[in-house]
C-alpha cells in the first residue's frame, strides 16, 4: 500500500478498483451525518476529486467528524465504485488521519466566493476549484507553447531582462538600479555603469540569435510601467517572441494560425475538465468557441480592407464610440466587431500605416504601409502582434532618425543587416492574453499568480 | 523542391541522396580552388553541417566564389555521398544565390577566436560553433526540465519578479522604481506604492503554490546585485525551484537525483554532437564525466562527516587555503575536494549548521542543524540547495524573530503553516550552474545570451 496522487487514482482507476490506497491532500469541504461523513478531498493533481465517504465503524469516528476544512489529511482506503458519477473517484476510508490542522475562521470556506475577495487571498486561491483550473491551464499552455517550437526545431533564448536600450521609448519603462533612494550620482556609479531599465521585449536580442539558429523563441517576462488600470493590463506579464529567418509576413501568418491551433488542441485534450469547469464559471460558450478555432480558417484582410468593413458596418446602423479611420489605429470595439460580429473567428489584420507601428517593421511599396499584423481573436482582442523585419540597411536607419532612435547605441542590431541579413519575421503574444483567451476569465489579474498592477505589489 | 532545414536534412539523410534540395542559411567558411569551391553552410538547425561543393559548370561562377564569410545565400543542389564523414551531408551545388551579403571586415572570421573576444561581439557569436553548441545545450536542458516535471504531474508557476518582499535582507537586491532618478519622494508615490525589489528567489511564493497542487516547480529569472566578478556569478540569471508537499529531507534528496540523471540523459542523447565538440573545445573529460553520473549514485554524507573527511584529509597532507571548521560552511575547494577527489561523483551534504543556513529551513532534533542539503557536483560546485521547511508554526516565527525578519509582512508565508500546513521540501537550482556542469564551459558569461555582471550590461 503506497502513497498516490489523486491524478494516479485517476488513470488507474479501473485497476484499482477494490484495492486500497493512500491518499495525501486537502479537505475541501466536510458534510457530516450522524453515523457517516463526506470528504471533498483534493491534492491538486488531478481537477476531479475524489470524494471520501467515512462511517462511525472507525474507531476515531469523532475526531474525524471534526477535521476541519482547509485541513491537510492523509486517507487511507478502498476504492469503490461511485454512486453518482462512474468517473469520480470515491474512497471507502479505513483511516482519516490529521496531518495539519486548520482554524475555524479558515479564509476560504466552501461557497463561492468573489474573485475580487480571492485576490485579497491570493495566496490561498490556488486552493479554489476556479484557479485549479485556471493555473493548471497555464501551466498546460506553457508546456504545450515549448513542445510546439522544441518539435519544430526553434532553439529556445533567454533574452536579458535588465537593459540599458531604450529602443522603444523611455515613458513606459521601470527603473533599475543600486543608487541608494534620492542619490543624484552619475549612472556610471550605478552597478551597470549606465542607466538601466525592465525590458519591454526582447525581440531585437531574439533577432541575433534567429540570424545564427534560423528559428527561435523566447518565453519570459517583460514589464510595462503603464499607470493603466484595466482588466488586460498588468506591470508584468510573460510574453512569447518567436523569430524565423528566412521567413516573410504571409508565412507568419501561417505559422500564427498553426501554432495557436496546435496550443488549443492540445489544452482541450489535457484540461478537458478545468475547460468544461470554466465553460460553465464563465457562462457557456468557450468550449463551443475554442472546439471552432480547430475548424476554420482565420480570416485574412488588410488594415485598410478592415476600415472598409467598419465604416460600411457602421453606415448600416452598428453603433461605434469611436469612428473606424484609415490610416488610423483601431479600437477595441473595433477589433470586438471584426472577430465577433463579422468573422465570428480570429482575424488577421495586415499592412497597417506605418506612422502608429514600430520602426523595425518592414516598410511596404506603397511607402504608406509596413509588413505588420495583428491578430485578433473573439473574447481577447489582440492576441498577438508581428511583422516582417525591414531587413534594408539604409531604409532602417532613415526610419530610426527620423523617429529620433538612435542608431549608434544601436549598433548591433542595424549590424545584423549588414552582416548576412536575410528576410525575417516575428512575433509577440501576450501569454496572459491567451490565458484570457483559453479561460474565458476576462481580467489579467485572474490567470497571474501574483498580479502586479499600479499601486499593487502584494505577496 | 522545397526548402528544407540542414535538421531535416540530416534526419532524411538517407531517403534524400540523390534528390535536389535548396536550403537557406549562412557560409562560415569558403575555399577556392581553381575550378571549384567549399562552402561550409549552417542555418543554426543541426550542430552537424553540410558542405556545399560547386564547380566551373555554375553559369554564375566567378559571382559565388565572390561570395564572402557570413553571407546569406540561397543554396539548390543535390545530395551527395561525403567523401570524408558518412554522417556529414554534402550539396553538389546547381545554384547558389546571395541573399544577404556581408562585408570583408566581418568580425567573425574562419578562425578560432578568444571566448572573450567573443563576448564583446555577444550579438554574433552564437554563429560560432562554440556558441552554436553552447545554446542548443541551453535550449535543449531547459525542455528537458520543463518535460521532467510536467511528465510527472508538476505545475509551472511563475512567480513575480517584481516584489515588495525583504525576505532574504535587502542587501543584494536591485531597486524598481519609476520615480526619477535623486527623488526623494514618499515611496508610497511610487509605481506600487511601496519600494519594489527584483526578486532574489520564488520559493516563497513557490511554497503557496505547492499548498494547492502538491508539486509545483518554477523556472524563470532571478536577480542579484552583488558586486562580486567571479566565473560564477552573474546579476541575472535563470532558476529552477521545485516545491513539493508531503516530501521530507531523504525524499527530496532522491528527487534530486533522479532529476539531474534525467537531464543528463536527455542531453546526451539530444545533443551528441554538440556534447562531443564541446568535450574536445574543452579538454576532455566532459562525456566520461556525464556518462559516469547515470550509473552511479551520489553520496550522501551530513555537514559534519564532510568535514570529518576534510579535516582527516588535511593531517594526511591535503593542503587547504580554508581550514574546515565545524559548524561553519565549505569553500569551494572543500566542495572540490569532496566531489573531485574523494567521492569522484555528486555528493549531498545535510543537515547544515543552523546558523549559516536560511529562515525557513526545518530545525533538526540536535537544536543544531537544519535540515538543508547542498547537492556538489564535479567542475560546478553547488549545484542545487533544498531543504524541507519549517512547518512549525512556533518554530518558524520564533526563528524569524531571532533574525529580524518581520512575520507581520510575511503573514501569508507563515499563515501556511496555520492553514493545512504539511511536511514539504524544495531545492531550488541556478541553470547556469547546470550548463556550466553539462557543457564544460567554465564562465558564466558564455552559458548566458547576454550577460549582465557589474559593470557590464551590453546588447
Amino acid at each position: 500500500m503506497t502513497t498516490i496522487t489523486t491524478r494516479e487514482l485517476k488513470e488507474r482507476l479501473q485497476e484499482l478498483q477494490g484495492q486500497e490506497v493512500t491518499l495525501l491532500g486537502w479537505i475541501r469541504n466536510h458534510r457530516k451525518q450522524k453515523n457517516m461523513g463526506f470528504v471533498d478531498f483534493f491534492d491538486g493533481t488531478c481537477f476531479k476529486n475524489p470524494q471520501v465517504v467515512y462511517d462511525n465503524t472507525l474507531p476515531d469516528f469523532e475526531a474525524v467528524q471534526a477535521l476541519r476544512v482547509g485541513s491537510a489529511v492523509k486517507v487511507t482506503g478502498k476504492v469503490v465504485p461511485s454512486y453518482k458519477d462512474p468517473e469520480t473517484p470515491e474512497i471507502q476510508a479505513s483511516a482519516i488521519t490529521l496531518e495539519g490542522d486548520c482554524p475555524e475562521d479558515y479564509p476560504l470556506q466552501p461557497k463561492r466566493h468573489t474573485v475580487e475577495y480571492l485576490r485579497e487571498i491570493a495566496y490561498l486561491r490556488p486552493r479554489t476549484r476556479l484557479f485549479q483550473a485556471v493555473f493548471r491551464v497555464r501551466s498546460v499552455a506553457s508546456m504545450a507553447i515549448h513542445s510546439y517550437f522544441q518539435d519544430r526545431g526553434y532553439v529556445y533564448v533567454h533574452t536579458p531582462l535588465i537593459t540599458g536600450n531604450d529602443a522603444e521609448g523611455a515613458g513606459n519603462t521601470f527603473t533599475v538600479t543600486t543608487l541608494p533612494k534620492g542619490s543624484t550620482a552619475d549612472a556610471s556609479e550605478d552597478f551597470f555603469g549606465k542607466p538601466t531599465s525592465l525590458a519591454v521585449t526582447g525581440q531585437l536580442e531574439g533577432e541575433t540569435f534567429a540570424m545564427a539558429f534560423s528559428k527561435i523563441y523566447t518565453f519570459g517576462p517583460t514589464f510595462r510601467a503603464e499607470n493603466s488600470n484595466t482588466k488586460t493590463h498588468a506591470a508584468e506579464f510573460w510574453m512569447i517572441e518567436p523569430e524565423i529567418a528566412f521567413c516573410d509576413l504571409g508565412q507568419l501568418m501561417d505559422l500564427e494560425e498553426d501554432f495557436l491551433k496546435a496550443i488549443v488542441k492540445t489544452v482541450l485534450e489535457k484540461c478537458p475538465d478545468e475547460l468544461k469547469f470554466l465553460d460553465q464559471f464563465t457562462g457557456g460558450g468557450l468550449l463551443d468557441k475554442l472546439n471552432a478555432l480547430l475548424t476554420s480558417t482565420c480570416a485574412r484582410v488588410t488594415h485598410e480592407e478592415a476600415i472598409t468593413i467598419l465604416r460600411k458596418a457602421m453606415e448600416n446602423g452598428t453603433e461605434f464610440k469611436f469612428e473606424p479611420k484609415y490610416g488610423e489605429d483601431t479600437a477595441k470595439e473595433h477589433e470586438k466587431y471584426l472577430t465577433e460580429e463579422y468573422f465570428h473567428s480570429p482575424v488577421f489584420v495586415y499592412d497597417w500605416p506605418k506612422d502608429i507601428k514600430a520602426f523595425y517593421m518592414y516598410q511596404n511599396d506603397d511607402q504608406k504601409t509596413v509588413a505588420a499584423v495583428d491578430l485578433l481573436v473573439p473574447g481577447a482582442g489582440e492576441l498577438m502582434g508581428g511583422s516582417q523585419r525591414e531587413t534594408r540597411y539604409d531604409l532602417l536607419t532613415r526610419r530610426m532618425d527620423e523617429l529620433g532612435i538612435n542608431k549608434e547605441e544601436m549598433y548591433w542590431y542595424v549590424n545584423l543587416r549588414r552582416y548576412g541579413g536575410c528576410t525575417h519575421s516575428g512575433f509577440g503574444m501576450g501569454f496572459e492574453r491567451l490565458l484570457i483567451y483559453l479561460t474565458g476569465v476576462d481580467n489579467i489579474r485572474d490567470v497571474i499568480p501574483y498580479f502586479r498592477t499600479p499601486m499593487n505589489c502584494d505577496f
